[in-house]
Parts: structure tokens; C-alpha cells; sequence
């Protein structure tokens, strides 16, 4: 079985946004064959009918399926007997607050120190589209947001903390073995270093150590990805 | 089987502490009668053998045991056939998350708005401890630490924001039921409540609603509990 997934891209072949590498770590965990399609932002219109406001986007079997969350509990109960990706009832429901704090904090956090490298990893279609809405957006220009950050990447690091207390008494957010929740995240800092050389994390941070560990995941996949040269 | 807990009071029996709450509930969720024994900061020193430094401390058929998630993974080991405090190993992995956050993030928050009125509402022999501390803590006095919440409380509900997506599609953070998830969030509105009349939540809040709920659990314990006049 192979999943089709529509995957955001940048210039040259990054594959940089938070969402669709979960939906390509939810995948994989599957032990599903995954056939990425490259997408810009200006392409989104052109999947499928036409309706499609964001990627990921899968095509599984014929059926086109959107938004993360909806795909990962897709993919949880069309293929039951593969490695879960929640652990259960409780899993899934813990792991809803652990979304929401990626995306409500972390991915914020994120934007604020690396949104201009992301812009300028873009095809030249998108540079446009994605400078006017995250403009408007923050009430700021790209390079205004971006400003200063070595400043700012001590708080950044400090905010981290409940990840540190996870994983100081355990290899991966889901315990013994990655899960869902571990994508989440991973998702988060991966689009930085996808687009940025900018350092987010300390070489000595636990953090760290957990990332390269998702890196190395399902013959790296996260690995080998581009990065800046 | 009563459990005897040593159990955090200010003046006039106010039983404040979040991480005893944390316990309380979980004592309550095994279907455990519990025996509480209000314990003034003074007073840690003398249970038991006067090793303890922290409250909770529970007494388990004649076993002391301190630290709240100590005691939480006690009770889901020792009473397995009872309710389940984390639904499974992933439920408890993710549940580390949670605490992570509610320790390091939600805790520091609830501070900043209520801690003259901790102060406050303590008995006469632990307040200059509790200043002390505290105030070595901050580099400021209780009052600098407390003066403006009110401009400061909209920054505060906002930063709850992943508590209501994880609300958002469930009546528990654990999901259909409340888990010990539930009872660490908990905690922490439950010591603003009993400390100050000071509102942390908006009336229309889905938190709100999700703490209400709380309160009326196990008979309404956390409602029984005396609160400022």
C-alpha cells in the first residue's frame, strides 16, 4: 500500500513544513510506503478538485484526506493492526494537549526566529503570498520579527522546559517508543532546520539528543532531508 | 483501605496546595478513603521520622511516601484493578508532558497573580518563611511580585490557550473521563481558588467549565473546600 501525500515545498526540493512532516512520520510509523508530491503553496489549489486549502493532503486508496490530525486518527483506524500511533483512548487524548501546545506555543516561538529564513527558502511563486499574509499577520515585516533573535533564543530554550521534564525520565514523549506525540514535535523544530541555520537548541540540551534520535527514525528519513548547504 | 494524607493548610484550614490536590483527587479517582492531616509548613519536619521536606506525604498501610507522582504511580501499581489514574503506558508517558507544562509553565503563571494572597491566607507561623523564600526566589517582594495582575490576566488566559484545544473536542483532558491529567491542571486553579478571590478565568471560559466539572467529582470534594469568605 502507498500513500500518495502532498508535501509543502520550498526552492530546490525542502520539504519544510511542521504539519507535513508529521503526517510523514504518522506514515511511516505505519510502516506505509510514502510517495511525497512536491507542492507550493500556489500549487495548493491545483490538488485534486480543487478544494484543497492546505497540505498535508493524502490520497489513500483514492480518497483525498487533509488536515494532520484528521489523517493521523485516519491512518490510527484504517490500519489498526500497525504500530499504534496514540497507545490508546488515553494516549489520544493527551495527546490533543500536546498539539495544542505545539502548535499554539511552539510553532509561535518558532516563527519568531527563523519566519524570514523560511520566506527566503521559498520558490519565487510563493515569496509573495507568503510575505503578505505573515505580514499582515504579525502587523510587522518579516525582517522586523526575525530581529534580534540571538537575543531572544535563551527564552526560547527556557519555554522548553516541560519537554526537558519529559524526557529526562524517558527516551520519547510516548515513553519507551516514539508515538504520535513525538512527531508533533519533531515536526516543529525540523521546519527550522529545514529552512535555517540558525541553532535553536544547545548541543548539550536533552533535546538535542531526542531530535537526532527522531532524525535517525525509519532509515532517517528526517536525516536525509535538505538542509541549508 | 483509608490512606492518611499529610495535607498542605493555611490559616483556617485552607487546604491549598496544588500538589496535594494533585493527590487528593487521584486518592479519590482509586475509590480510596483518604484521611487527611492538615499540615502548616512548620509542621513537615515532623512527620513521621522528620525526614520528609515536602508535603504531599502519604501513609500507606504504615509506608510513607512523598512526592506527588511518586505517590500517583504508587496507587496505579499497588491498586491496579482499581480506576486507572493514566489509561495505559502511553496515557502515563504523555501524562509527564502535562505535568512538565503545569510544573514549569501554568504553576510560574498562577504565582505571579495570586502570591500575596498565598501569603495572606497562611497561618501565622509559616508567613515569614513563605516570604523569605518566595522572595529570595524573585529578587522582589510578594507585593511587586502580585501589583498589576489585572493588566497581566489577559496574557495569562491566553497562554492557556492548548488547555482549551484539548477541551475543545473532549470533556476531559483524558478524553471521555477524567485521568490524572485531569488532576494536575486542576491543582492549579484549585490553589488560586482557595487563596483569592482574585478570577484567573474568564466566566465563559470552556476551562471554566472543564473546572467546574472537576469540582463537583468524588462528591465535590474540591467544591467542599473552604475558599476566602
Amino acid at each position: 500500500m502507498t500513500i500518495v501525500m502532498y508535501d509543502l515545498t520550498g526552492a530546490k526540493d525542502r520539504r519544510f513544513s511542521p504539519h507535513c512532516w508529521r503526517t510523514r512520520m504518522a506514515i511511516a510509523h505505519k510502516g506505509l510506503r510514502c510517495d511525497t508530491r512536491p507542492t507550493r503553496f500556489a500549487d495548493i489549489a491545483s490538488i485534486g478538485d480543487g478544494q484543497q486549502k492546505t497540505v498535508p493532503v493524502i490520497d489513500d486508496g483514492g480518497k483525498l484526506l487533509s488536515d494532520s490530525w484528521a489523517i493521523a486518527n485516519h491512518l490510527e483506524t484504517k490500519y489498526p493492526d500497525r504500530p499504534t500511533l496514540f497507545g490508546g483512548t488515553a494516549g489520544r487524548a493527551l495527546t490533543i494537549f500536546v498539539q495544542g501546545w505545539t502548535t499554539n506555543v511552539l510553532h509561535g516561538a518558532v516563527v519568531d526566529l527563523v519566519v524570514l529564513d523560511i520566506h527566503d527558502q521559498l520558490d519565487d511563486a510563493d515569496k509573495a503570498y507568503f510575505r503578505a499574509s505573515r505580514e499582515r499577520r504579525f502587523g510587522r515585516t518579516l525582517e522586523e520579527v526575525q530581529a534580534g533573535r540571538e537575543g531572544r533564543v535563551d527564552a526560547f530554550r527556557k519555554s522548553l522546559q516541560p519537554l526537558r521534564t519529559a524526557l529526562g525520565t524517558q527516551q520519547w514523549l510516548g515513553g519507551d517508543a516514539p508515538l504520535y506525540v513525538d512527531y508533533l514535535v519533531f515536526g516543529a523544530f525540523q521546519w527550522a532546520r529545514i529552512v535555517s541555520r540558525f541553532r535553536l537548541l544547545a548541543d548539550d540540551d536533552p533535546i538535542t539528543n531526542w531530535f537526532a534520535r527522531c532524525l535517525d527514525l525509519f532509515d532517517g528519513i528526517g536525516r536525509r532531508a535538505l538542509t541549508p548547504a
